[in-house]
């Protein structure tokens, strides 16, 4: 799986405030200067996993066949939690085994996965709060230079659980329960629950999306009713539901925040309910 | 126009939290992975076409010969806007057609436009709310190996009004009508107020800028009188006028927030007044 | 110290919303297309020259041999503060001389170090305020491809005056004066005390950190007592000591903001105290 020019994809809740990443980039390129690295988002919430498993999830998939994506939240720092390295058929992932690669886990097949021991591969003092630096950067270095996968450490299989996106299926009235898994810069609130058929266009609107709001500071339920497929039919100052780039359903405003006019958090628990009958 | 190690510049309104740029990077490299990818900026205020097209009409002059600049500011995402593609001596142009590159078409020489319409450079997929990673990421990817842009679509002429920076000129009484088109981390309140000839130091004690602000939460003029060639000869707490790095005019607080202290806002009014006579 | 892909890091204050970082990146590439460019943070807080320069000395030991470090906090910027070359055996750092590289200087051996005076080397027009882009870019780029340090300027010593870590011995009972220099992502409080014996397990029992607190808008002092060597054996809700990935002693609190949690501020006074006799 070696290229020329292999790229390595960073994906953390390090922010961009401190030298965290740059730190981990003077590493990567200490061991492996040929390579490209990109950073996938380091504005994970801190420790946030299913966040940062809906962010590489949202994106491996675009990144080119053997790439290394490199990703650390990870509030088991310093602790016994294993650090784990996947190959797949396009991609190589070392994370930690806490569950970050559980969107991943439920869309790939599993070529090899290894629990990664190896510390003659660490850098050689490891602190206790910052593997990104001292195991994360070195190792995925090793990766784009030749070390296969089986040097890491021992074959084992992940503790992660594989989870898969609860489908809708606009066919059939049913009623599917979800969760908020991002807000995005835009104020959009992402949900786990996927479009069954996404060019469907027929049924879309006997949708409605009922989320836990907090709007004007009370705790109360927000219902949203309007689907359109794209912002263009979409009216200001009026939430509706999407379609978002990953296949997702989302909500969103024309010109605004949808996060914020509901005042929807991050994990916040999400109804679908499919009706057929006019409302 | 192909070099050896391409570069493509990124600008947008996709802020660093998603994982948006990231994707957008993984699907350039999937396609190009020689080339350089540099940031300009992704912290556009969300759809502020005005703000993006000045960030870039700041930079892009400093950018290699043949850099191809993907501009992706685009509240008309899904809709039936035009992309662009803009050639000229030095640089590849693409963006919406939507007034991003106004202040760029306001003093470059066109050699090609064209409007890109040309699906199968696109991924095979088009999302109705990320052409950033479905068009505008393979599309530069594309001319960035070779892809001529004649291929990417038919000959068209910017629907975008080229604009240029009100001047003024020191040496005669005027008032000046302008905007504040952009406020830098520092609190600098940048305008589109171009001074005519920023060598010139003699008039300069004779310039006010008024501009609308709503300090203390009400609604007023605040009048900036003092100007100074750099921060070391100003006063601290009280603002001033100054020529920015980019030959606008700006208006500075050392070791402060003009912006803050005034409170103007983007899009903000702006007049500039030059009168010879003593104050 | 040329190396096939030099490596260019880069430490500001210009904050990522604007076009500056970016700017400074299409100068660099213009004369430099081979350098690998990285940052290392943008985010110090503006023209905070202690967070810059403990930034820097938490990364740069990891870069690699031949890394060129453009350091850009620079509050005199359009004065007359020297711009500083200094060369190691493994680095050369770019920087104002106005103490960012107080904390490398203090460890250090340097090589070379020349005042940068010469004009050739800097962008055609120098403005007032932007000399990332119209000095410090440029000058790097001609590091990278060859121009000697001698090139730039004359010798000169550092007017910064070196500084080390004031050090705490576990082993002997003492009172040492120290201050926040860094508060990270996480609301990690960095102090400049570092650990003489990082890996001694047995003494911490007995230390005490000492810190000026606004908590609750009052101005007090806070005492943190614990100790623990990694978050895992941290209680939540109970700020602790520990010691931090670059060898300082920091506050920390598990799945929380220390900083927040004590209203701590960057610059605030630390006393560490360590006592044997039982407390």
């Amino acid at each position: 799986m070696k290229t020329k020019r292999p790229v390595i994809a960073l994906l953390t809740d390090f922010g961009l405030e401190d030298h965290y990443v740059g730190t981990m980039k003077g590493v990567i390129l200490s061991m492996a200067p040929h390579v490209s690295i990109v950073d996938i988002s380091h504005a994970v919430a801190p420790q946030n996993i299913t966040q940062g498993a809906f962010l590489l999830w949202s994106s491996y998939r675009f990144f080119p066949k053997g790439t290394i994506l490199v990703c650390v939240v990870d509030p088991g720092v310093g602790g016994k939690r294993p650090v784990l390295c996947v190959e797949t058929k396009q991609h190589i992932f070392l994370a930690p085994d806490n569950g970050l690669l559980q969107f991943v886990l439920g869309e790939v097949k599993v070529r090899r996965s290894v629990a990664v021991t190896n510390k003659r591969l660490f850098l050689p003092e490891v602190s206790s709060s910052f593997h990104g630096r001292d195991i994360f950067a070195p190792v995925a270095a090793r990766l784009a230079t030749g070390t296969s996968i089986e040097q890491l450490g021992p074959r084992t299989a992940p503790l992660t659980v594989p989870m898969t996106f609860r489908t809708i299926d606009f066919r059939r009235e049913e009623k599917v329960r979800g969760r908020v898994v991002h807000i995005d810069r835009f104020g959009n609130i992402v949900t786990d629950l996927r479009a069954a058929a996404p060019h469907d266009e027929r049924p879309r609107r006997n949708i409605q999306l009922i989320l836990q709001s907090r709007r004007k500071g009370k705790k109360s339920s927000a219902v949203v009713r309007e689907f359109h497929a794209t912002y263009m039919n979409a009216r200001e100052g009026k939430p509706f539901i999407m379609i978002g780039s990953t296949g997702l359903l989302e909500i969103a405003l024309k010109n605004g925040s949808a996060a914020g006019h509901l005042e929807v958090g991050l994990g916040s628990p999400v109804v679908a309910r499919i009706t057929h009958a006019g409302r």
